[in-house]
């Protein structure tokens, strides 16, 4: 057994009691936190390795982002709202590769962790080359291909694809790869690889995700093709449950809302992307007050451009604010919960990560709160101002260290097991090699877009 | 004379052209720019020191905060929309002294420097101390007292205080210390205040600036109160014209905004503190469409809690593509010049800062583009994905260095002539002192809460 422990740091554990521990210890045992309390109150084993915190860093369950899309495309495709833009989205899977795919994975894992995000919804192509990302840099990642099987899709992943990745990933590197049932859009897909997603998902207990409701000419088209709207076009497939998590659904209305609720359905809000694509403002008030599970999701760096969520917390509790004219919409301290234990519900996981407690997952995100951004500072057992400037002040650029199943893999804010550098280079030269097959497409197919 | 180069940089210019240099190079002679263009096109001066950007960096106008309010309570008056939140704002201002004051503002232009801002306008108190700070860190500052002399304003600033400020400080530090006349808001002061700061205004060619029509109910108060809205009183009160800079106008209808725009009056916009206090949306396009100078303004560490430009950019485009369903609302060339040069303009300076010119001050920001979040980055004379990056995707965190008037004052993301650690810490004992004497006032005072 292999011991370390974090010491006199504010520790957030985001439990069910959301309890701060203003100077707390942490003890983790192999991959798991075996105790968290207030520091003297915590015994440590002989010898123990010990990390102090100084009284100025806090300790906080590592960020959870329940929907992105790995990418080399940042920045290349904007001011477009979401129907013109995507002919543009699938120029990039047309033109994608493994080996693209693959230093997509590694930017976005490697930006993530950068930001504090210790596990990550992918839903992405060529995905055991995003295993094999997640596995140089040891972040926790949920796997979902994008499947398609409508005519003109097949440039997308197979279900077929889906399967094979299930049996050979799922629950692979001590269980930090996951593999889901990937649906692309209820556009892309027909309704046997709905039903075929619901058996997968209960053969082999995997969870589904896909994507609803994201803009409002997209659910008037759903309506006009099928007669139904998404969530009840996607009920009846058979697809609602607690097994699935529907990313966007910004245009439900109150009844579909409780329909989601009660068949105990997440959902992954993503505020930037949909307001990046006028896509709109999701109803979440409504949906926590209906008891929907809301994780939040960055949509990847296409759509953001960023990967951090921090900004994303503080987005989506400053859209609610504006656009209801309610100052106490959503509260940091909702936020933090959105960002990591609801996360975690969203994604089956719960019982693992999301929260600082005995007997989870030892996945930590350690914050240096002595830098200018986050002073004065001062916090107590309902978190003191360091508990909102976690939400409204933190960024990215905070992060010290971050942990993994227990391991280090952010120490000083650098990654610990690969060079930041020679990634973000490989990405750079395969993203300009991307870019250049994407343009040359569009020229030979300029129909499409 | 003293000369440096930066060479093999992406030049944003941010000129009436908006032009991008992809490989370029900006000679400066002491506090002015000399030379922008192509690498190899500008001759540089024998032994003039060089600064390699290596194909990896890029070259902005300093960025500009039109409306910040120095302050040590970051997090502290949380969750209250802004009538509920004014009376606690008070308490600071009771409990302020010129000790604090000056803490406040070395931390706050700290925290600007560190994220790429140049030139800040502060309205706040005690501020020949904050000229102090200013000068201590180098940063450029617009100085405006928050004058009140209502009926139990009277622990704000006075109208003599703010005309000894401009005597004492107006046009120092090399010109980089400006103070304009600062009026706090209708309800705080009289008809004579805004009738003296016009005159003063006059005498000593200084700027005036005020709060206006920041929340729906502040307006209707006003109309109650006097009988007009805030623009016509303001209209009235002789105060809008060319030399006066509006925070915030949050609830304009057009008849105002086109007045605005006809009496060359500027705006600060703050989209972040006007979500953060439920305050609403400002109705930015509008003012653009009417051709209103308008900048924008992070308004100070308590209502955003950040004090990035930054965020602010990105914040302010996505809030008005979420609003008005219009992903191609403020994209990133019009959000750049806001935080540029129509700042500079709407602070009256656009002919010495705001774009990078031959003839301007130096004031410059140098931004790390081989960063895990702004790859793959490609640049052309149309700005490539790089544009888009730097409002959607760049943070504080790719500051690399920064000049203010030629002079080096971030270099390798850290302040040349000061020490961030030791500002922060003071800051940290004199804002933690501060919040327990509002508490001892807010006991003493409960009626005022």
């Amino acid at each position: 057994m292999s011991h370390f422990a974090i010491t006199n740091v504010a520790i957030f554990t985001v439990d069910t009691r959301d309890r701060v521990i203003p100077s707390g210890t942490l003890l983790v045992e192999d991959d798991r936190i075996v105790a968290v309390g207030e520091t003297g109150s915590v015994e440590l084993p002989p010898g123990c390795p010990v990390f102090d915190g100084e009284h100025r860093h806090a300790l906080l369950p590592g960020l959870i982002d329940c929907h992105s899309h790995s990418s080399l495309m940042r920045g290349v495709t904007e001011n477009m709202p979401l129907m013109e833009w995507l002919p543009w989205y699938q120029l990039e899977h047309r033109a994608l590769t493994e080996d693209y795919a693959y230093h997509s994975a590694r930017l976005c894992y490697l930006e993530a962790l950068l930001s504090g995000t210790t596990c990550v919804m992918d839903m992405y192509r060529f995905m055991d080359r995003c295993a094999d990302a997640a596995g140089e840099l040891g972040l926790r990642v949920q796997l979902a291909p994008y499947v398609a099987d409508r005519p003109g899709k097949d440039f997308f992943a197979s279900r077929e694809e889906n399967r094979r990745l299930i049996q050979t990933h799922h629950d692979s590197q001590q269980g930090r790869i996951r593999v889901w049932m990937g649906l692309e859009h209820l556009f892309y897909c027909t309704e046997d690889a709905y039903r075929d997603a619901v058996t997968y998902s209960r053969e082999y207990g995997v969870g589904i995700h896909t994507h609803a409701s994201e803009q409002k000419e997209e659910e008037q088209a759903v309506t006009a093709e099928f007669g139904r709207r998404s969530i009840a076009l996607l009920d009846h497939y058979g697809i609602l449950g607690e097994r699935t998590l529907l990313a966007h659904c910004v245009w439900l209305n109150g009844d579909e809302i409780q329909r989601v609720a009660d068949t105990g359905t997440a959902i992954a809000h993503c505020p930037v992307s949909n307001a990046k694509l006028a896509s709109g403002i999701a109803p979440v008030p409504d949906m926590l007050a209906a008891g929907v599970t809301v994780g939040l999701g960055t949509d990847g760096p296409v759509c953001n451009n960023s990967l951090s969520l921090f900004e994303e917390m503080k987005f989506a509790s400053l859209i609610q604010k504006a656009s209801r004219l309610d100052a106490t919409a959503l509260p940091a301290r909702d936020m933090l919960r959105m960002a990591t234990i609801n996360g975690a519900r969203a994604l089956g996981l719960d019982r693992d990560i999301g929260s600082l407690e005995p007997g989870k997952k030892a996945d930590l995100l350690l914050l240096d709160t002595s830098a200018p951004n986050l002073a004065p500072m001062s916090v107590d057992e309902q978190g003191g101002n360091l508990l909102w400037n976690l939400v409204f002040a933190a960024t990215g650029a905070n992060v010290s260290g971050v942990w993994v199943d227990g391991q280090p893999v952010i120490a000083h804010g650098q990654p610990v097991r690969v060079s930041a550098g020679s990634i973000t280079e490989a990405s750079r030269i395969a993203g300009l090699r991307l870019h250049e097959a994407c343009r040359k497409l569009a020229h030979t197919r300029t129909s499409m877009i």
